[in-house]
């Protein structure tokens, strides 16, 4: 029986969705809670990583569990959702919600079957005490304008070598952009929306670092896309901080 | 040389506002901050005190100098408002967040001189891990259309001996409140909005916890009406969470 998982959390105190040896994981977290509810071994498998301080609003993660413990959450085959939902919830640390669950098939993956996924990040300009944690924050306004006419030529199918870590695993460095969208919300916080059928490690902060180079105008919009063409992480913006950025939804 | 400061924190590292022999208060550290930055024994006064966890968008508090040091930050008797704002900034901790300065006269009292205050408070429906300390938090829908109906009993001058903590000081439980906005945002936040010429001690608080026994229809909105008559704190609703409560403004 496979169950997939919707979930949030906040990134502040995790060492990221990885288990490691040392420090609080997201996974590890979720699986000692399942393993404790189920009364079985639970391995969980994220539709893909985060980092250290990075939030997610609609993370997904698959399990497999035979556990006869299960079946206390079954209806004719059916998972009683709010029962499960709310039981897993009252075993979880406060900084992780899960907000659905439902069975899927022996075939299903989290992570191999994602077919887009959405990121937030967000900017504060300024400082902000009640935010701390919770964005990314720079001291100088940016030129909406010239950042939305720069993110065009994001926008598609590219090899996006330039705005991925030196540190990416993956040698396909292809993917495609379906759309970003930049906007002001109050308190002079930015929101970066970026939409892609995949991402490369770091790809979204490191975007928004060449996007933010284009609002404080050290550089132009048609620079985006030379950069692009350069497939060399070293022209592109800073990695932004992890605070700010947001795994909003996995769509399969 | 009187003047006039108004600042942000968020509260959840602090004990409140009053300096405190342990802890750390946000008086304590303006104090601190000033002190350094003006080479004297700066003392503080607020608009009014905020309880440990309450944060602050729009705190006032008036100090007054007559270090020479000050001299660094006048202009042909006038502030240099950013530089001297940017210096203190420096100096005070992530959390504390100076926004303007002014001068004002010296018969100006930060507390005596109070018109009117708007304070906010977020309520959560239901858990999201993105906003522990920022929200109070509450498990089930409520009725908006009858907590706004029973809103509106509260606002004008009443005796608000029913919504003040048994701890209140003053024996005058007089208040005028001026309107209460009660409306949702994004991700089941409920926002109430309250402005008044002054605030008994948890009065906010205490008007959200009745309000919300609305909401889960517990009682009904003539009730806040019959509890106001009653002048006894025991018939009003619970001391809802300090983390949902802001201090949003203070007007002159």
């Amino acid at each position: 029986m496979k169950i997939l998982l919707t979930l949030q959390y906040n990134g502040t105190n995790f060492i990221g969705w990885q288990k490691q040896i040392n420090g609080r994981s997201i996974q590890g977290e979720l699986e000692k809670s399942l393993s404790f509810l189920l009364d079985d071994n639970i391995k969980i498998y994220g539709s893909g990583r985060t980092d250290a301080k990075v939030h997610a609003i609609g993370q997904t993660a698959h399990f497999e569990t035979n556990s006869f413990k299960i079946n206390n959450f079954l209806k004719k085959g059916k998972l009683i959702k709010t029962s499960f939902i709310n039981a897993l919830n009252a075993n979880l640390p406060e900084d992780i919600y899960i907000t659905n669950a439902t069975l899927v098939n022996n075939n299903f993956h989290a992570r191999y079957d994602v077919k887009e996924k959405v990121y937030e990040y967000h900017l504060q300009i300024g400082k902000n005490p009640l935010n701390n944690n919770l964005c990314g924050k720079i001291n100088s306004k940016l030129c909406m304008p010239l950042m939305k006419e720069a993110s065009k030529y994001l926008v598609g199918e590219h090899d996006f070598s330039s705005f991925c870590s030196s540190k990416t695993a993956t040698a396909n460095h292809i993917r495609t952009i379906k759309y970003i969208k930049i906007y002001s919300i109050k308190n002079n916080e930015i929101i970066f929306e970026i939409s892609g059928n995949g991402f490369l490690y770091n790809m979204v902060r490191i975007i928004v670092g060449s996007l933010v180079n284009v609002g404080l105008k050290k550089i132009q919009p048609i620079d985006i896309k030379n950069i692009l063409d350069k497939k060399n992480r070293i022209f592109a913006g800073k990695t932004m901080q992890p605070e700010g950025l947001y795994l909003k939804k996995v769509i399969y």
